[in-house]
């Protein structure tokens, strides 16, 4: 493992990657920062992108130490007293661990995760407008729950590297295959093509989730919490509703994800 | 309706229940916070609560008229513009409808809830040491959309009115029915003396959710996220996990109550 460096002024320059991590979305310019064990437990396993510093709280450094020890040399580890490290982070970081990651080796493309979902029978997630941080989280940790080949996200969802939606998904995100761009029916297009099913998750689907053909490698659109899929989009797939009390208006995003992603991955 | 009233003085001690809703945990106290037109409808039907005054936007005044024509005259509405409504709040209240609202007629039982359950063969969910209000909410949307016929919440679980709370069960936790308090041993004995089949969802239970035996009532223990289940609860149970990926954690305790009501509902 790196040898500690010892942080005691939060105006030290070494650390400004962690610098007012909250306000500021690193994403897209040079990026990313993991919150916590979970997280990074998954930086560290990930293919594709790797650590490139950490701020760790004085305190948690022993507990985290195994963690890092096959860390290369040249991978700062720097260390902070508490008021030192929640003033560089701008607030409060219960967790006490941080890493900055970047992306590492080949980004992966959409007809990289389509062949995958082929090759393996996994379903793919496709994610449409998805705006809100903690949904996409939670879809990126129930997407690798039930073993999904991959997720793919329209040019207007958010990014799944954000921080929040980064921890939301328990570090998935660094591990399970996802590519970002491009329209909703360019995706839908792309996985007719590579032979998937598209099955549109929407409250006035067609078909109940009990009764769909679950045998087929499919590709499950999900849509925005409130609006829902565009019905442009709708009108291209498969529908498909989860049965529920018709008085309730209707069920998370993420969860009605989780739900159909476990009916696949049970058939299966 | 009511004649709405207008406030301009942010210090009015007319609008005192609305005062700084952020900060302050008005449950047990005086009633709680009802935050936008979704719980508000909840609200506005829920036969053992009722709204005691409401605090709106102006602007947004116009729009939920006809929800609050019914009104008893002697409930007061009070509107705001933008600048003193923000500031009698605490905090810039997007949704610019608040109700504040209090118990009225008998609140449910353990016995009710429990007799609920045995007439109608639809399960009963129970919460222990459930301490996040995000967590608590969404099991409350979840309970709802799958036909619960109530919640049992131990004594150490927190509180379903809770601003948070009750936010995210999109206003449910005022109509279905809901008990809190006791231990979890105390809970178990009423379900299993009341003819319920108790479950413990875990990670580590004995039987996949997919060869779980669906048809007889069943009460569905829940435990916090992370911690999950005492032990010594478990063991008085049967316990059931749900089928994922082995180098997965775990699940979010709402998404994962939603796989299982789905999977008792459907099977109904």
């Amino acid at each position: 493992m790196p040898e500690p460096i010892l942080i005691v002024d939060a105006e030290d320059p070494r650390i400004e990657p962690f610098r007012d991590v909250r306000e500021r979305d690193l994403v897209g310019r040079s990026g990313f920062i993991a919150e916590g064990t979970v997280v990074l437990d998954q930086l560290l396993q990930a293919e594709r992108f790797r650590p490139t510093a950490f701020l760790i709280l004085r305190n948690r450094l022993e507990g985290i130490r195994s963690r890092l020890a096959g860390l290369p040399a040249d991978i700062p580890v720097y260390v902070a007293e508490r008021a030192v490290f929640d003033r560089i982070a701008g607030f409060p970081v219960n967790r006490g661990v941080l890493a900055h990651g970047t992306a590492a080796g080949t980004p992966w493309s959409v007809a990289a995760i389509l062949a995958r979902a082929a090759a393996t029978g996994r379903p793919v997630v496709v994610g449409i407008e998805i705006a809100n941080h903690d949904n996409l989280g939670a879809i990126f940790r129930n997407a690798a729950a039930f073993g999904a080949a991959g997720i793919l996200l329209d040019e207007t969802s958010c990014h799944p590297l954000y921080r929040k939606a980064l921890r939301v998904s328990v570090g998935t995100a660094l591990t399970l295959p996802w590519y970002r761009g491009g329209t909703g029916e360019a995706i839908v297009a792309a996985c007719e093509a590579a032979g998937c099913r598209v099955l549109a998750l929407s409250p006035s689907g067609d078909t109940p989730l009990t009764r769909l053909d679950r045998t087929a490698p499919a590709a499950l659109l999900l849509g925005a919490e409130g609006r829902g899929l565009p019905a442009s989009l709708m009108a291209l797939c498969e529908t498909v509703r989860i049965e529920m009390q018709p008085e309730v208006d209707s069920l998370n995003v993420a969860t009605a994800a989780a739900i159909v992603l476990h009916a696949l991955y049970s058939a299966a």
